[in-house]
């Protein structure tokens, strides 16, 4: 960081520029050959024809002729060759050198995962026994005997719009099951009661399926149909819940290293500040937690589409790389068949704004994902088996794309956003972390970490091991705005894939 | 009603069996030639070949062989002729005789509309506000102002799971678009508060739009980002909803002709008496209420599907009957784009229990619509501007079906239900009809009208003016089971058309 200008990693052959420059200004001991507007880019030394250009440590173009340093690199000399669009598999893939674990407080569960919260869920497979299911929690809520159990972060409802009127075999049906599983099986539920209405496509005996859904065995299920009713329901859930409660209850939280932790990266709502502040900030505390043997999982497929070289390049196996491009394709037709397309191209805003290529503007949301080796890429709401660097599909759509990874395992969130995300996602606490110092002031009460304040100085790196930091605290128990307010009753969204019939 | 039979309307040329009937058994005054299982349709008369089989007052099909009284009709001597396949658009459009309408207690609207409940709506443009519009409702209930203010039936959040993650010109946003806005002008609000986050696809102004989104004024909107994050908004929405509720507060109930009502038709849930009990008791309700000027909507397209012939034969006009097959036509196209197909042929098990045609079975689904003239068809959630019986696409899924209606400004629904699903729809009452008595007994609670007795002997046109009547009370104040209950806060789930992005 030098007076006006931003360098996003110690590769970058580029910097940003902070705030209008003029020719012959000075910035970073370099007097400027011309002017360079706000967010655009400025060669860091002479750059050669031909030449990478590198920001977030990763190659997002070639320069098409020969760059002055402090010269401003934009179109007129910054391209993207068929180098840049090479899947390249594998070809920078370099493992980070490892650091000593820092430990969290968590719940040590029987399969040996650890969770971050221990909530009670009751989890609906259709909307149909929704309002059941929020009628069930609002009277745990009166009841004596429960509120008098300790140890319980609380019951939530799970509810949902879908379940019903929709075919029992395709696509959506199985990302449906595999979402409600997941929630099932996550380590910050310490028991889960299933309700559903009895008739549904999504049949109950077929979530519950041969095994135990949950390792601890702590799981109930009934049907409103076969209890005989509304109040018959409530009143056998409300027994069933004091059962429960009274198992769940009994975990404590225990030292774990933070090679537990999966945290899910997600950004909503950004602005031209994501990419330059709270998206390589959290890249960064990815970057220290998998060093430190944790797993983070980038999502948002139609953000990546176009760079997804960037992602290939990483991947740890050919296999893993291929399974990526398997997605994409997976996308284009999803798309193509409801008459839309993929298309993640930088549009005139965004080139006004400095942003030149596709890698570059998919950059700044990849930039979440930091650096490290991809170690696996899985399906939306798919158990995250792997650990390090992970890819699960989604949409960008947030309550979507979040849901999908709390399904695939994730016990926290964190979200960057730049016009102000308010939203959170029980089971797992969501820090949110904003772009912009003028945001985070006015929306501090929905806001856990300011990064605006690297546009003032802070460095990349202190705020990624701040971020680092909170993640281990709330992990620990520590509460993030959007728990305190209340947030996480309305967000449950599975991806609905496929016609509603 | 004879023994053992029951004949679904007077022009009926069969009868259905209501246990399983022995050769040699008397019914109806006829010795049977042959075994009938329950179900079944038995020849109240020798019918000639090629003669038209009626069944619910429409033809199923034409007998393949002359058919003796007493006899067994099923797939061995009932066939659907091309001619059962033919549109014939408005040949069966019969207007039924006027009666001297009823008159219910209703809120009086400044555009001449009447509702049956006096709500104010928190509206929802994103799932991103959804939380929030739920804090405010909470805040609401606890606040003193609020409270000592008559005149309202409640205040309700209307949250659901889109909104964004989509593309701001398709099909699915126009539904979505027609849907928050159906929902803003139903008469059963008495105002509207729309809450957004503020970056979200569906733009609040867009939404908003130019003239007045609620013919009385009393509309107020606000997003998240504008007011500086939760407990701003909350604050503000609070001291909104005080002024909205002075406004809303000062309607009162007065009579009104039930030519007012628009009533939306639904089942879900179905079993093999839907068609023999409920579905037609509630067609005869519909007939009562279309011939005293109301209005009733049919809807569900896939459970109609192959059997359209049953209602473009109503159509009032050649327009009307085109509108129906061009929604037939929409959803050949939205299923197969979606890798499935429309198929609501009778199954295996179907033909089992009884039904011989398509046309039968549509018409077990289509019975809830009596046998009026189709005045109007309509797109998913647009205005329902015709009276009479019309119909309004959709889905099946009876959550989706039901916000439709309530979007295009169903003022009541009626359900019926076998297996028993337990659910309500705010802004709009929903009066659960049981198919059959074993479930009504085992679910009281949650079922307003028990329509098994039709087994027992209760007439259809009996059971029709007792479920006319109880539409009267209900639209007059009269609290349904799922009203009891505090149902209608999972349930509003708007069709989700196209790519989740
Ligand atoms: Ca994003
Ligand atoms: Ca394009
Ligand atoms: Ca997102
Ligand atoms: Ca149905
Ligand atoms: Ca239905």
């Amino acid at each position: 960081m030098a007076e006006g200008i931003i360098r996003l990693h110690d590769s970058d052959n580029v910097a940003i520029a902070l705030s209008d420059l003029s020719k012959g200004a000075s910035a970073g001991g370099m007097t400027l050959p011309g002017a360079v507007p706000r967010g655009h880019k400025i060669a860091l030394r002479a750059i050669a024809k031909g030449e990478n250009i590198i920001r977030y440590g990763q190659i997002i173009g070639q320069a098409t002729e020969d760059i002055a340093a402090g010269a401003h690199v934009h179109s007129h000399n910054l391209g993207m060759g068929p180098h840049s669009t090479d899947y390249a598999i594998g070809s920078e893939s370099r493992p980070l050198p490892p650091l000593e674990p820092m430990s969290f407080m968590g719940y040590h569960r029987p399969d040996g995962s650890v969770g971050t919260r221990n909530y009670l869920g009751i989890l609906t497979s259709v909307n149909c026994s929704g309002s059941v299911a929020r009628f069930i929690a609002e009277a745990a809520e009166k009841d004596a005997e429960l509120n008098a159990m300790p140890g319980l972060d609380g019951i939530v409802p799970i509810v949902h719009g879908t379940g019903c009127g929709m075919s029992g075999t395709n696509e959506g049906y199985q990302t449906l099951m595999r979402t409600l599983k997941g929630y099932a099986r996550n380590p910050n539920f310490g028991g889960i009661l299933l309700v559903g209405l009895g008739c549904e496509v999504m049949q109950v005996p077929d979530l519950v399926g041969q095994g135990r859904l949950r390792p601890d065995g702590n799981f109930r299920y009934m049907t409103i149909q076969g209890e005989g009713g509304t109040r018959a329901t409530i009143d056998r859930a409300l027994k069933t819940l004091r059962e429960m409660a009274e198992i769940a209850g009994k975990a404590v939280r225990a030292p774990a290293p933070v090679s537990h932790l999966v945290v899910g990266l997600q950004c909503g709502g950004s602005d031209g500040y994501s990419g330059i502040t709270a998206n390589p900030a959290l890249g960064h505390a990815s970057d220290l937690l998998v060093r430190m043997g944790g797993t983070t999982i980038l999502s948002e497929t139609p953000e990546i589409y176009g760079a997804e070289h960037l992602l290939t390049r990483r991947a740890v196996s050919r296999e893993v790389g291929e399974r990526l491009l398997e997605r994409i394709r997976w996308w284009e037709d999803y798309t193509a068949r409801n008459d839309g397309e993929m298309d993640n191209n930088p549009s005139p805003g965004n080139k006004r704004g400095g942003l030149t290529t596709i890698l570059e503007k998919s950059l700044g949301a990849v930039a979440k994902g930091g650096t490290a080796p991809l170690t696996q890429v899985y399906k939306f709401a798919e158990p995250i088996t792997e650990r390090g660097f992970t890819y699960m599909d989604s949409p960008g759509y947030d309550p979507a794309s979040v849901t999908g990874q709390i399904a695939s395992g994730a016990t926290m969130i964190v979200f960057t956003t730049g016009r102000g995300s308010v939203s959170g996602y029980k089971p797992s606490p969501c820090i949110k972390l904003a772009t912009n110092s003028e945001m985070y002031g006015r929306m501090k009460e929905d806001m856990d970490i300011n990064c605006g304040d690297i546009l003032d100085g802070v460095s990349i790196e202190a705020k990624g091991r701040e971020i680092l930091e909170e993640i281990v605290a709330v992990a620990s128990g520590k509460k993030t705005k959007s728990e305190e307010l209340g947030f996480g009753g309305a967000e449950f969204v599975p991806w609905q894939i496929g016609a509603v019939m």
